[in-house]
């Protein structure tokens, strides 16, 4: 990897992604005593940076593979995503969803033009079920956050926000399946000077914070937490790239994402979802170190269930 | 009144407000089978509009009501927006609140640096203890909507609007004590050709669409709606703008304010309170007559008590 091929392929994705704004707040840094600067993700195509990351990998499809389409077990957002940018490259996406998903989401899934798989709930049936599509349909498994296309398009949000702001000292990503953060590392790797990266993780799922630890990917045995898009673990394609690059991971209490959320509606006048409220959650913890410092914060999405809401 | 007067005022107000953005939604564009251009004062400092027209009331008093300051009567954004507008100009501001106020509208009086004065929470107390403060402490009565330096100031939202997209066919605005509607009345007729300009008010308070069918200021016995910022009644420096420029009045009911809340929250990512989904809502009563036009709507605030939701 090298900077040349990452401009080149978010050139490449560019007319199929928003270039998402990045904002700012007086009260957010007046609290934090720092100049945080806000990239808007929530804006994004589809509601979420996985747009991305799905725009990348179908566009580095072979013409053989484009004719076959592509599988993916996802309930969450890059289920959605995969379906738009496939949809966006004439591709068809199937969708391997749990039997029991929220009914909002296959709907979603389906005003994107997605083909809905439906499986048992266990992560072993999803698994399963998307290698039986794969057979079948001769489609191309895309990974969520363990795929390097995927991982490289992530990296294109904090690209947009270091060429705006290129003397960031960190920037705080949330850590999920760890895509985001991976090309996060990446950006900043070949995009800034002196930029670190810190990555932000419930308590409750923890296990990029212990995977770092034991220098092993660990796995979460509960998930209780409200952040709904980081449940999952990390991957052999994008730990080796946060193991070499991270600069520390911040783990947070389910009140400290739901107040940093709330913080984020009420100054700033934005729908974000739990999981990006990690990321700024981390960053207040944090407040020693980044004192008087300029700050990038990822707004990973904007994708909430209304009538759903922990306020 | 004229095209120069509104563009000086405008240049006045200028380093005292935001430039608010203006954002589109190909959803809402798709649904409404309309292009919609959202003018969003939900980005305005304070929260609202209503810093324009505070400001510009402030930026009009002599140096000798200056240093005696201002009184107004608002539990709303109203309060807030004076008390920021003094603050900037270093000129105090005595707000009177009802003692029942909710806290958090104190604390935000507060924060911005008014002086709150308590009254019983009747208009006529309320009332009677703003002209109480005006005579002991010389100070200025400012109008929250019925004022011409407000009605002016508020218009500039339009003006902004009108100057990015000059071939705008209608404005939608909220009508409640009529101040953001005149002023949008008098930016259409100077900063455009053709624009048509409809308020949107609740059936529950439509004490302006009565007054417009009668020719004379109606007021409401009862104010059942959502929409708090609406349940203020017209005045006689606005109603005859009103009167002699509106091109309609649409009624919407409480479900569909709700409706449009929740989709501008679900499908642009913002946070926007009742009384600005007062206004699309109104848009998409009249979707017959609007069909293919170009549509500008006002999104006159995002100050909403996260805890009480109507989700």
């Amino acid at each position: 990897m090298n900077k040349a091929i990452l401009e080149g392929l978010h050139n490449s994705i560019k007319p199929f992604i928003h270039k998402t704004p990045v904002l700012t707040s007086r009260q957010i840094n007046q609290i934090s005593e720092t100049q945080v600067y806000f990239k808007c993700e929530n804006f994004q195509k589809m509601g979420a940076f996985k747009m991305r990351g799905a725009t990348n990998a179908i566009l580095n499809l072979t013409d053989e593979q484009k004719k076959n389409g592509v599988v993916t077990h996802s309930s969450g957002n890059f289920a959605q995503a995969l379906s738009l940018a496939a949809k966006q490259q004439d591709v068809k996406a199937y969708i391997v969803m749990p039997k029991n998903a929220p009914k909002v989401k296959k709907e979603a899934v389906k005003d994107y033009g997605g083909i809905i798989i439906e499986s048992e709930s266990t992560p072993i049936a999803r698994e399963e079920m998307a290698e039986k599509v794969k057979i079948e349909k001769k489609a191309t498994f895309i990974h969520p956050s363990n795929d390097d296309n995927v991982i490289y398009g992530q990296g294109t949000a904090a690209i947009e926000l270091l060429n705006e702001h290129p003397d960031l000292d960190f920037i705080f990503t949330p850590v999920g399946g760890g895509g985001l953060v991976a090309g996060t590392i990446l950006a900043a790797r070949y995009f800034s000077k002196k930029c670190k990266v810190i990555g932000g993780e419930p308590y409750e799922a923890d296990d990029a914070y212990r995977s770092l630890i034991s220098g092993k990917i660990k796995y979460n045995s509960t998930t209780n937490t409200i952040a709904d898009g980081l449940r999952t673990y990390l991957g052999d394609r994008n730990f080796p790239i946060i193991k070499e690059g991270i600069h520390a991971i911040e783990r947070v209490t389910e009140q400290q994402i739901v107040e940093a959320m709330k913080l984020v509606w009420e100054r700033m006048k934005i729908v974000i979802e739990p999981s990006s409220a990690v990321a700024l959650a981390a960053l207040l913890n944090r407040k020693e170190e980044i004192k008087n410092k300029k700050i990038g914060v990822i707004i990973s999405g904007g994708n909430v269930d209304l009538s759903n809401l922990p306020f």
